[in-house]
């Protein structure tokens, strides 16, 4: 290929079209204001630089359009994989029409938004870049490392978002929801500005400083610091005027008469976050009820208000390759995206809803190399409990009491459907052929494995049982089996993952584009396939701040 | 997940919004006009029903913006995750700033149109769809099975296609190119009504009878028929008025003189397919050259032309996991779309491009569980020969010499880099390290395997050394490893793919929606998440035909 190389790589001085939509900030000179800030940030001194030269045209038509009210979806890890997988999962379960032709419809509102861009995602660091430097190009205009929010790749400018600016110059309210940590990567990249996305209580004590008027969702991390030994964020958040409530009863007293506000969800899961949607009890608070609970503190703005709500946990699902909690959490934040539907059809004049991701996570596909041209998409409603959920209210438990692989089998064989093979001996019954025994097995709620299924489970199930923690690193072989996750629960994932036709091919993130759904005024500014910074620089424009 | 599941189904019913972009075909009573028709279809007295219903407001403004000249390109297996990486590659390779800083910019025609839409696939049969029923949709506006090409699910009704119907009702001159065969699903789509794909006799007869003005690329399978008895369709093809040339020097001399012409690419490959680009030598015509001779072709054309264009092989190139071959037969579309942009900009008011997918193909990611957050997109330069040509050339004088591995392993290093583990024993070499001794091995040519990638290959080359071709089908484990690949040369472009932070996770198509990208009068349109079988109707609304 190296002829060939040579000459495609003399093309591409040529490639550029004089019809590009882009409007490039790589090259532009950014004006460097040193500001004083209130924010403890790092003891160096840091710049804080304004933001990449806006298009001209767009800032000129900026006073007519400037939505007052703006909502900010981002989807961790969510792409057009996640999207459309959900989406046929819907027409999946909703197809009971008997006959033969399949049938699908546009399931989500994101997807019927007006306008659909593509973004690309890649940082300083790789093109698979994480979700820091991702959330920071989307917030500030600026690429920068994996890692880092908010600042350059040296670590010594600071960046400001379009959340402080809009707050700042427009004296807009500004709320901010996660599904996860409050100071976790994307939320964090709307009021913070750290060399390190791990500095959890220094990002928590920016929080705080933001002023911001509205955040929710899960717990903060490292609330004492590292070491425990420093002051409580809640309590130095009450003291900076926060109403803080962590109980579902006060979070529905919170009103417009509240200053600022910060609800932690009742019901924490793993690492604190909100419990994945699919693990959720019926009446408990969801994604939706929290930009609900948003909407109604800060309707009353007189200016307007900015609210970004992520559905962070799409990407730990993605991560642990957990097909059911991904679809299932994609489709919480679609259903938080349908409560700002209904804000904009009060306000459509007003209303600007933007709903992007911030890269793809799992290489996840519509399709697996055993199923062919085929899914059995429903098979994956066997699924009853989330990978996490399984770990700490299962797994745990074997490992304590060195559970057998049939007391194991029993469990897997209720909360996911799969069961041992029928079959004597060798591998007789192919993956394909089992499928189709038990095409969208409603029915039976059972998905009979095959021998060499099988053996990969049980395979797991002693490498899980074996293992104590003190192991040395997996081989090759076993981290592209297992990643770092609990070997017997990502094989169940994997199992019945394949057997509904869904495959993952990285525990990491990947380097697919993402969606950037658009609807109200300057939808149309968000068409075309351009740069994750562009996010900011076309919001930046509509909104005319600077 | 069974009682979330009960929420989610009640939800289908409210989820579509009042905003909603798309006009449903799917319920809209189609009028049925019986046509008489000069092509030899099947036996059966057929319908020719008449398009979906068109959307109001834009056939209104039909008469003001119709386009004089389209171009459609369509590569098969072409969705997000091709381009992107088409375009990280070249990134990569130009990626010489010596700065640790990684930068990317738009390096493909297609990405810098100013409206990029997004496109459902799934057809009557699957969310995994084949070529002929995905182009059937963007070609009629009908959904129909897999397999099928232009007519209903019952094989009685055939649909009209847009380029029909753009040369009965507004005499626009037809040009139809492919670097597959000519007679292929595909291209088939925009001349033909069968009930199956696999009639490419019938469906020659029909190419015939279209008479449209021009057609390229690969030979027609089956010219003489299955029992090679029929007469012959490259000799019917004269008498019925074709200019017919299979060599580089006639098809330079064909001009707009000549009435209508059919151009075979004289340096075919693998199933009578024009080579795959990176196979191609220097001098010989590729996908753009066709493009280029297409309009000298038909500009004079006093009404307009319609042009459709298919990068077929990187459907192929996807099927063998052939990441190598993917990104070339990408670029060389790309480049193809670089003609139609140069004509673009002489008739800027009058020609409109669309540039879109069928289906994607492969479930290909730019990641790898083995590698990571990281890629290593150079590596893959390493490859000089496609998967095919490999096979033809390579692999079948292997088993006729019955060659011993060492001298595979020679042929393996020099033609994909691969290289002999350097270390002795166990496993001490994970993929990671690996990668990470070589990043962007260019200097060294050389990718060391690991002695766990090494004895994939070795078992592969045994498995495609011990077999004949009588042997019983895979088993699940093989077909996972090897889809109905050659185990060797799979292997080899798996290992090398990974190496590269690559991966594909099938060897058929997947649910991913494509791209549609647009330039030209009438671009918003094509805007938005939609279902492939709004492209005809847009594209019908935009030029008035019904």
């Amino acid at each position: 290929m190296k002829r060939r190389l040579h000459q495609l790589t003399a093309l591409l001085g040529v490639l550029m079209l004089s019809t590009s939509v882009l409007a490039g900030c790589g090259n532009t000179e950014a004006e460097k204001v040193v500001e004083s800030s209130e924010v403890p940030v790092s003891e160096e001194s840091v710049e804080v630089v304004a933001a990449p030269d806006q298009i001209e045209t767009e800032a000129e038509t900026a006073e007519a359009i400037s939505p007052k009210y703006i909502f900010l979806f981002i989807g961790d890890g969510m792409s057009y994989p996640q999207i459309q997988l959900t989406n046929y999962y819907l027409s999946a379960v909703a197809d009971t029409n008997g006959n033969d032709i399949l049938e699908s419809k546009n399931n989500l509102n994101m997807m019927n938004f007006p306008v659909a861009g593509s973004a690309q995602t890649y940082d300083s660091t790789s093109f698979c870049p994480d979700s820091a430097s991702t959330a920071t190009s989307i917030s500030t205009g600026y690429k920068t490392y994996s890692g880092t929010i908010n600042m350059d790749e040296t670590g010594t400018i600071s960046y400001e978002t379009i959340a402080e600016k809009l707050k700042k110059q427009k004296d807009y309210e500004i709320g901010i929801i996660s599904s996860v940590n409050i100071n976790h990567a994307t939320p964090a990249a709307f009021y913070c500005h750290q060399p390190s996305r791990n500095a959890y209580y220094e990002i928590g004590l920016e929080m705080i400083a933001s002023d911001f008027d509205y955040f929710a969702g899960g717990a903060l991390l490292k609330p004492t610091g590292n070491d425990k030994d420093k002051e409580d964020l809640y309590m130095l958040a009450e003291q900076a005027g926060y109403t803080v409530v962590k109980t579902q009863a006060e979070a529905e007293a919170v009103s417009a008469d509240v200053d600022k506000a910060i609800i932690i969800d009742e019901h924490l899961a793993d690492a604190d976050a909100m419990d994945y949607d699919m693990d959720r009890e019926e009446g408990d608070w969801s994604l939706a009820d929290y930009v609900e609970k948003g909407i109604s503190v800060m309707e009353d703005s007189e200016k307007g208000f900015f609210m970004m709500c992520e559905g962070g946990k799409i990407d730990w699902a993605c991560h642990a390759n957990d097909a059911a909690a991904t679809l299932t959490d994609t489709l919480a934040l679609d259903e938080a995206v349908a409560v700002a539907v209904k804000f904009y059809e009060k306000h459509p004049e007003e209303t600007l809803i933007l709903v992007t991701g911030d890269h793809e996570t799992g290489g996840l596909t519509i399709g697996y190399a055993g199923t062919d041209y085929d899914t059995f998409l429903t098979n994956i409603s066997n699924q009853h409990i989330s990978y996490a959920k399984f770990d700490s209210d299962y797994v745990k438990g074997y490992k304590e009491n060195k559970s057998d692989f049939d007391t194991v089998m029993k469990d897997i064989t209720e909360l996911f459907g799969l069961e041992t093979p029928i079959t004597e001996g060798g591998d007789k019954t192919s993956q394909k052929d089992s499928a189709d025994k038990h095409p969208e097995s409603e029915d039976t709620g059972a998905l009979v494995l095959t021998d060499y299924e099988y053996e990969k489970l049980k395979k797991a199930y002693e490498t899980t049982m074996s293992r104590t923690g003190e192991e040395k690193e997996f081989s090759q072989e076993e981290y592209v089996l297992y990643g770092s996750y609990e070997p017997l629960t990502v094989t169940i994932t994997h199992l019945l993952n394949n057997k509904s036709g869904i495959s993952f091919s990285s525990y990491a993130h990947t380097g697919l584009p993402v969606e950037v759904f658009a609807m109200g005024p300057g939808q149309e500014d968000f068409g075309g396939y351009y740069d994750n910074t562009q996010i900011y620089t076309k919001l930046a424009a509509l909104t005319g701040v600077n």
